[in-house]
């Protein structure tokens, strides 16, 4: 018999089941990666930088030599030569002994330090004077003191933005392994529902649902197929879920790697979601007991999750935010939980108690007594403006007894 | 003459100069308009919902009909019939009166609140028994609730993410008017750079900044040229600024709307960008007192803003941070400054007084003592492994003595 489920109940069955579904990988250029999930861990192959490196214009030396020298007590250090930019030294530094060498160019063997040319004079004779001494490694960036050959520069998992693709190209990295992105179909069932380019007449409703789920896919690097909406009967809605699973709905698209269904309020169609994912697979909940969000279904039909929201665009919006989302990241191969940023943060105002059910409120951000606060935004069943005007939301457990003024709790931010 | 500035002068400069330069505007249809920005404030054409809307099934009644009733001293109603889901009620509420009406169905004129079905009984004599008193507004979204006619439901210059598209399905916007997105030409300068795909002999060094750029404005919604790289050659890098700028480089990519030259290490290259600033427009500056970052130039060529920033990976990323990025934002409308999250955490480790100069400091997030914290990244100068770890930066004043152990600090994610 399939009972309500905690949040948690339903979580553990969402990742027991597909917890090891991940997409397929493909090969995509530098820039076309940015915001892709890296497929593969990236070790590098060579040394960064390759040589040891002067960061400054001045004296390759051996650091031991220039110990105790000062402007009255130079070190005379005879001069081997100067080092080129973009050459190797052809010679090495001994005891006693120091070469010219730019900022960026590479040290001779043997140096260990650099000294600032505004610190060494030119004598004449052969020889320089420091007349500052330097440390071991002073100026100097380490043959491999970036990267070494063989370390793990990222993890397989990461989702790529600038600083990442920084790294990757100054390994010399111009493909990259990435996981595909993941095909999401969106169906929103009910006989109320009409396209948003129409004006409701009587009880009718634009259908919200398909677009801010869609959106929201978009935001997570998914591919999208808006279905729309499908009328609230049965024979066409299981045709249309047959036809997007398997790929002849939509043959450009293809098969879609996951399914979210979201009901009108009209009577019947949460039923018929229920019934057409019986029909066609395995129902694994039906119903979690959060508020809002309690009618979600998740069902398996040939290996792929399949999702049934609740009609309200709200609660279609928490539950997406809370059970699908962190899925849709699982199977793009994202572990990197960068896409959920959380806040902590005081309230404003005193939260009541939930009465034994897990809640989700959304809240804004505001400024009180100069300081950072977080306020409830409570919204009566129905206000989609509402959801423009939040910044995220937060969660009271079940066993929560209500939140003090002043308490700090953690945002989730959308 | 220039002289350097320090950051807030700089800033000043850029937003005098360029604080009005907007991206022309554009239509796109309601899928395609996620992480756009709205050029146009949203007034509402309708009321949503559009008529009093019952959230329950049960029966619509006058509330001051109900008051004082219960299941020993019930209120007994005369049926006036049945609404509907999907039609207007053909007659009103009087006093005494009531009508049964589904969850979504509008409530008849005269009526202002439901009871719920289960807290009515059929007397079988025309007349229904009220159990439970209602109070005006109960179960009820009152025309209006949501939104009202005229209201302004999104501001122009928001950047749209799923909630905002959900809000205008719900108005009936098909179409949605956007900034288009700014065009950004980005050059890397300097002869000892090699592209990506080749591999350094000597001291040449990898062009990372281009890709971390385009990379970094890609997030941020514009649309990118990379160029690539110009070797360090005065008439040739004229020649390819004044082509990226008057759209003749690429003719399918048009003239940008602002350029960004990143300079290499090698000796005259900033001189080169500046001279050729300087040769086809006006400099505004050429020095920031800030630490990384001080080479930065701002020209103003054909009334389009021109940076250049330093050669290296990591202080190139931290100017275009703090003083490219605010601008590119500003030039695409984004007036939400939803790109720059902030937290504000302690640090773990003191950090010692910069001496006198601005300084931006690479942090990641760590946890200690079961407590988050931030914690400083320091990276020997060329340490662009180090970019793929830090989450973000701290700003440290000029005039700071330095920041202790716990002490809060405000970090800038990337």
């Amino acid at each position: 018999m399939l009972t309500v489920k905690t949040s948690s109940e339903a979580e553990k069955i969402i990742f027991d089941t597909f917890g090891k579904s991940i997409a397929p990988t493909e090969s995509v250029s530098l820039l076309d990666s940015v915001g892709r999930v890296l497929s593969e861990d990236i070790i590098s192959k060579e040394n960064v930088p390759d040589f040891n490196r002067s960061t400054v214009d001045g004296f390759a030396v051996k650091a031991t030599d220039t110990f105790g020298c000062s402007d009255s007590i130079p070190a005379i250090l005879n001069y081997k030569g100067e080092v080129l930019m973009g050459e190797s030294p052809k010679f090495s530094i001994e005891k006693d002994q120091c070469a010219y060498v730019p900022t960026g160019g590479e040290l001779p063997d043997g140096a260990d330090a650099m000294v600032m040319i505004e610190f060494a004079e030119d004598y004449g004779d052969g020889t320089r004077a420091m007349l500052k001494p330097s440390a071991p490694g002073q100026h100097v960036t380490f043959k491999g003191d970036d990267v070494k050959v063989g370390q793990t520069v990222l993890k397989s998992g990461t989702r790529l933005s600038a600083r990442h693709i920084a790294a990757l190209a100054s390994l010399g990295i111009s493909k990259v392994s990435v996981y595909k992105k993941l095909k999401v179909a969106v169906i929103s069932t009910g006989d109320e529902l009409i396209d948003v380019t129409e004006t409701p007449s009587g009880a009718e409703v634009r259908d919200i649902n398909s677009y801010e789920i869609c959106a929201a896919l978009d935001e997570l690097g998914c591919e999208t197929l808006r279905v729309g909406i499908v009328k609230d009967d049965l024979s066409l809605l299981e045709k249309t879920i047959k036809g997007v699973i398997d790929g002849t709905y939509d043959s450009s698209f293809g098969p879609c790697d996951m399914l979210i269904v979201s009901g009108g309020s009209s009577v019947g169609v949460k039923d018929a979601t229920f019934k057409v994912y019986d029909n066609l697979g395995e129902v694994l909940f039906h119903g979690i007991a959060i508020k809002p969000g309690k009618p979600t279904i998740l069902a398996n039909i040939n290996s792929k999750p399949c999702f049934g929201l609740p009609g309200h665009p709200l609660a279609a919006y928490y539950v997406f935010n809370l059970f699908v989302k962190p899925l849709v990241l699982s199977m793009s191969g994202d572990t990197s939980k960068s896409k959920t940023v959380k806040k902590v943060l005081p309230v404003s105002l005193s939260i009541p108690s939930n009465h034994g059910r897990e809640e989700c409120i959304g809240v804004k951000f505001i400024e009180k007594d100069s300081k950072e606060m977080v306020e409830p935004v409570y919204a009566k069943s129905g206000l989609v403006s509402n959801l423009s005007k939040i910044d995220g939301f937060i969660r009271i457990g079940r066993d929560c007894e209500g939140i003090s003024q002043g308490d700090e709790v953690e945002v989730e931010l959308f």
